[in-house]
Formats: structure tokens, C-alpha cells, sequence
């Protein structure tokens, strides 16, 4: 298979149906769903709704019938980088080279715009039950786990935790907990969505959990490390001074080449558990190693 | 019946389900939680909550069934307000004679606390469908009716158009706008869920929508005359001055006397509309009646 259509077709799916499930810029109030696409068109790679469709295939679903999920979850993702990004939180003022929601619209209208993507999330997996073959046990229980997973055991207690860490030495527990949470609950939800409203069986699920799980680790020091490796381009500073900063990074705590090497076993890893599902399951297969080639 | 007794037998009942409901403070991040618990507890009257059990009861359903569903929203509304009470909205450093959440926890912790409410209340409206008697399509229903109701087309539409008109010359037609999205929709889906959940009839739902409307609306005309009224006593100014800062009020645009005059009206609506419910409803009509009595 050639990932690089495969992921251009799937973000097209994407883009489009959140172009629908968004309201448009002229529904009143406007500037609060311009605030809302603004940062969900932004330009993002779109890698958890392409889980959630991936993971559909790889049970034998309809990616189709998944794209709701999917869009929800990205909904999910994008009120949290708009929240992460307010000067309250990591004061950003640029995200994918242009200004940041609160930048553009605004603080007010930024916390807005994140509430009111996170609200949608819950309106369109609440309309799951009226797509084909979705009963509406199934849609409860995808919003039961989104929930879990979006709330203060979940992505929000890794914000939390990664905002008390900023500037105090942190263990090797502690930086597991942070990205576990702000990048692998969302992981793990997003492809375990898109197998349960495909009536994927109990074995299969487990499965797919186990390869979310060593995906959003090889996904968050791949992250690190190119944090790294593009500071030292630019800046022409030493490892050593990111160190200095106490940031709760993999380079810092086991260096850039153990580092690299966690990275792919992890990713090793989440290939073998999708063993028992053959050749459906191949699209998730190159999305875990094309995470350790990336280079953005 | 004693309303005053009803009440806070019924406010008891919430307040022991929301302890039930939200994680405890020692739960880690134990930062958030006991943000969350702060705001949720700092001593609110439990208006909808305690709506939405008066309408179980008023259509023959168990108020303990509607339990969950209550402090669901008694949760967004909490979430609401410690949004709306950050520096880039409101800028309110008390509420309730206590700090507001970001003064206690600081902005971020607030943001984050909100967030948490919020998420946690579609968890717990996804738990309706394991109560007895309770469909997976009416706990469906339950949730798509309060994410449309807390949306940018709902709840989070009234904050932004009340932001939008500070310090501008507001008309009519933006001042019921305002109050109808930031206080209406909530009164409607608190009545409507309670309704729902005790598997009403589409008669009786009609009804008691009805009767929300003009509760919500005889709420907010006589939050504005106490307003005025606590604003002349406390500080000595006359009610010109309320209107040359031009802030949407009922008394700003009709007067103290005609505004008192649509308050009554308004009640007289709500009380008018449960005609057909008989004396199960009658918690519901001295809510209504108590509301244009209040003093605080």
C-alpha cells in the first residue's frame, strides 16, 4: 500500500465532514464558529480521526460509518490545543506557523471556541445510534470512554500535571504520566472508537488498545527527540542546556540515543499486537512506522 | 405543600449525588478535583438540578432516576460560570461571597476545573441508560438535547453575544437573545431531561418546555430588577446611571414598574402552561411563584 494516498485520502474524508459537522461562519453568533474553524482548519495532520477510520478497516468496518467518531475526536484535539495554548496555560502565540486561537480572537473567544468544540464533540457522538448497524448501546459506550478519556483522569489530568511539572525536576514516572495522558488516552480512544462502532470483537479490541498504547509512546518521543534535534539545528545549543531547563523530555532523562531506540521498540511493539488481524490492519501497521520516520 | 421543605430535601439529594458523582479531592490530580469540588460546592441554590427532579415528578417519574441527570447540569452550569467569571470575560473575583475558582486556583487550574465539569457531565449522562426503566435511545436523546442546549448555538451563543454588547447600545431584540441563550436554554433542558428520562409523553413535554420558557424568562427579569434594586440600596445611585452604562437589563430598557409587570406576566404563563399536569406539577408551580418572591 502507498501511506502518503492512503493519509491524503483520509484527510480529505476528514476535512470534509468536519466542513459539515462544524456550523458554518455566517451561523450566529459568527465570530464563535469562525473562532471554532479557525483552529480546526488550521491545518493539523489529522492523526487521530485517521486512527479511529484505520482502526474501522482493521475490524472489517465501514470507515464511513466511523467518520463521526472520528470528527468528534478531532473536535476533542483541537479544544485542547486551543485551551493548552491561552496565556494562562503555555502562552503560545503561534501554532502551525500562524497565530494561535486567542491570538486571533481574542482570549475570551478562544475559551469559547474550546468549550464549544468540546460540547459538539459530545452533539455528534450522540447522533451515532442513527448511522446503519450502530446500536445505541455501542454509541453510549463510545461516549462513556470519550468522556473518560477526554476528562480529569484523563487528557486533563496530563495537562494538570504537565503545568505543576513546568520548572521542578521531574522523574521518569512523572513524564510517563504526562504524556500517557495529554497524547495516549486520545490515542487509545480514537482507534478503540472506530473498532466498537465497527461491532469489533472483544479480542480484537484488546489488541487494537495495545497497539494504541505503544503508538502514543513512539508518538511522544519522536516528539521529544525532534524537539530536540530541531533545537540544536537552529539554536546550535547543546542537549545539555535543554536539560538545564528541567523540561520533562525523553532526550533529557535517557539521552537522544536511547531515545531513539525506546522510539522504535515501542514502535516494534505496536506492530506485533495487530498480528492476529492480517491485512486490514496494514494502513495502521505504516502509520506506526512512518511515526518513527517523520522528521516534522 | 411546603416549598421551603421540598426544597431543600431536594437540595440535599443533589448535593449528596454530586459528591457521589465528581471524583474525590484526593483523587490525583488531586489540583483538579478539588477545583472542580470548590466551585461546585461554594453553595448554589441548585435551581436546575432540582428542576429537572420536580419534572420527573410532575409526569409520574421517579426523581431518583432523574438524579444523575440533574447534577449533569447543575455541572455545566458550574462549569459556565467559573468560565465566565475568568479575567478575559467577566473579570469576577467573588461569587457567592467567596473567591471565583481562578482567584482560589489560579487561571489555569479554573480553565482546566471548567473543562473537567463539563466533560464530566456527558460521562455521567452516558451512565442513564444502566438506571432501571431508562432506554439507550431516551439517554441518547438526553445528551443530544443538553450538548445542543450548552453549544455554540445555545449556552455558550448567549456568553458570546453578552460579551459582544458590553459597552455598546444593546436592543431589545439582543437583550432576549441574551437572556433566552445564556439563562433560557439551560431551564429548558433541566425541565425537558427530567421529562424525558421518566419517559413522558410528547404532550406532557410540550407543556413543561412551555413552562421552562417563561420560568427562564420571569428568572431573568428579576435578576435584573434585583440588580437594580441592590445596586440603589448598596451604593445609592439611581437606576439612569445603571442605564448610561448601557448594559442589557430589563429595567435599563422598560423601567423598574413594567419590568416587575412582565415578571408577573411571565409566571403566570409558566404556572398557566401546566394546566393539563394536575397536582404532581405543583412543586413546579410554586417554583414558580417562590422565583418572582426572591429577594437574593
Amino acid at each position: 500500500m502507498d501511506l502518503e494516498t492512503y493519509l491524503s485520502s483520509r484527510l480529505a474524508l476528514v476535512n470534509h465532514a468536519l466542513e459539515r459537522l462544524i456550523p458554518s461562519g455566517e451561523a450566529y453568533p459568527q465570530v464563535i464558529h469562525q473562532a471554532m474553524r479557525y483552529s480546526t482548519f488550521a491545518g493539523g495532520k489529522r492523526l487521530r480521526p485517521i486512527l479511529t477510520l484505520a482502526a474501522a478497516e482493521a475490524v472489517g468496518g465501514d470507515p464511513e460509518r466511523a467518520l463521526p467518531t472520528a470528527c468528534a475526536l478531532e473536535m476533542i484535539h483541537t479544544y485542547s490545543l486551543i485551551h493548552d495554548d491561552l496565556p494562562a496555560m503555555d502562552n503560545d502565540d503561534f501554532r502551525r506557523g500562524i497565530p494561535t486561537c486567542h491570538k486571533a480572537y481574542g482570549e475570551a473567544m478562544a475559551i469559547l471556541a474550546g468549550d464549544a468544540l468540546l460540547t459538539r464533540a459530545f452533539e455528534v457522538l450522540s447522533g451515532n445510534a442513527e448511522l446503519p448497524g450502530v446500536s445505541p448501546e455501542v454509541a453510549l459506550r463510545v461516549i462513556r470512554e470519550v468522556a473518560e478519556a477526554a476528562g480529569s483522569l484523563g487528557l486533563i489530568a496530563g495537562q494538570v500535571v504537565d503545568i505543576q511539572s513546568e520548572g521542578v525536576p521531574v522523574s521518569t514516572e512523572t513524564l510517563r504520566y504526562i504524556h500517557e495522558h495529554k497524547t495516549g488516552v486520545l490515542f487509545k480512544t480514537a482507534v478503540r472508537s472506530g473498532a466498537l462502532i465497527s461491532m469489533a470483537s472483544e479480542k480484537k479490541l484488546v489488541a487494537l488498545t495495545d497497539y494504541a498504547g505503544y503508538l502514543g509512546l513512539a508518538f511522544q518521543i519522536t516528539d521529544d527527540i525532534l524537539d530536540v534535534e530541531g533545537t540544536i539545528e537552529k539554536l546550535g545549543k547543546s542537549v545539555g542546556s535543554d536539560e538545564k531547563k528541567l523540561k520533562a523530555t525523553y532526550p533529557a532523562l535517557f539521552g537522544l540515543a536511547r531515545s531513539k531506540e525506546l522510539a522504535g521498540e515501542a514502535v516494534a511493539q505496536a506492530i506485533s499486537s495487530l498480528e492476529g488481524l492480517g491485512a486490514p490492519a496494514e494502513p495502521l501497521r505504516e502509520m506506526a512506522r512512518y511515526l518513527l520516520a517523520r522528521d516534522h
